[in-house]
């Protein structure tokens, strides 16, 4: 029986088990034995796959960095105003957060105790700082409100974003919800709850 | 020297230690020990003043529950048209988040493993669901977007809002700052980033 699963384990299948366990007790709280325990192997046969937990948080954590700066080099992410860019990057980072959903998890409870993850946490700096930089653009272009700071508006624009991890839960619903929930993040931040003044009865 | 400490304490100055405490380790990760070490006093006499742990926890999230049901009260809250009273209730609860900063992020991280932690999470939907009502009224009103659902309208203000625990830390600046903090918010929340269409040039 162990050597059964033994071998139908494979470095990805190893890698869906280490982030669940991960995000369940904490990378720092999560042991060798943790891991072996919940993917039904021994340890010989994880090392027989990865040098180590750190290798397994590199490789995770490096899935949703991919995909969320794979976003900024898509032609909607580059091409266009800039506030309809910052918008398309929005819209796309709330969809990588909902198909990525461990991962993006992982990398958001980071916390810098190893190399792997200051690594982690200097990518996730250097991507909010992009997208700063287009909403800087935005502003510049005269798109942004003049009375809002970029750095505490990017913040509070992840802040939101961000929260999808706490509560985001996928359901049957499928495309329909995903892209439903991502184009209400992007009208709330761009565009506000209210109605514009002088609108109410277009709502 | 243990007397002399074991004399100064009280109830509440053993609280803001057990908050640090907590939110540094995880409260299921605190023991009485950790607590006994970090206030420099014996475990016996932090049962002179308290029960445990969860008499603690209790005590440290009721400051953070009451300061924010309290704001439900105030008259900005309870007077006028749906969506000033929501808009009120959105800058007070900033408000309340940076005064009691360390009691905030420990009821935001409880996660229900016990009776107490439970109430917690109880209480906090509760004030989610009160928030929830008033954009319920403010649409009825017409005040707020048709294209945005409640729910995710609720959710999604306070994973804004709520993020502040993990970046924001008091500065000297104080006042000035906390007030341009909470008007930020209130404002992307409600009108959003974007200036409004054909009213870019007046800044």
């Amino acid at each position: 029986m162990t050597t059964a699963k033994r071998d139908t384990y494979t470095p990805e299948s190893l890698l869906t088990v280490a982030v669940r366990v991960f995000n369940e007790r904490g990378y720092d709280g999560t042991s060798m034995e943790h891991l072996s325990r919940a993917a039904g192997i021994s340890k010989s046969s994880i090392y027989h796959h990865v040098s180590g937990k750190e290798e397994l948080l590199r490789r995770a954590v490096s899935r949703a960095i991919d995909a969320l700066f794979a976003v900024l080099d898509e032609p909607g992410a580059c091409e266009g105003r800039a506030i309809e860019r910052v918008e398309y990057v929005t819209r796309r980072t709330v969809e990588v957060l909902m198909a990525e959903l461990p991962h993006v998890t992982l990398l958001l409870r980071v916390r810098g105790n190893t190399k792997t993850e200051r690594w982690a946490m200097e990518r996730r700096r250097e991507f909010d700082q992009r997208v700063a930089e287009l909403l800087t653009s935005a502003a510049a272009d005269g798109d942004l409100r003049a009375d809002v700071d970029i750095r505490l508006a990017t913040r509070l624009l992840f802040g939101m974003v961000n929260s999808l991890v706490e509560w985001y839960r996928p359901h049957s619903g499928g495309g329909d919800e995903e892209e439903q929930l991502a184009e209400t993040v992007v009208r709330l931040a761009f565009d506000g709850l209210r109605t514009v003044p002088g609108d109410a009865h277009r709502g």
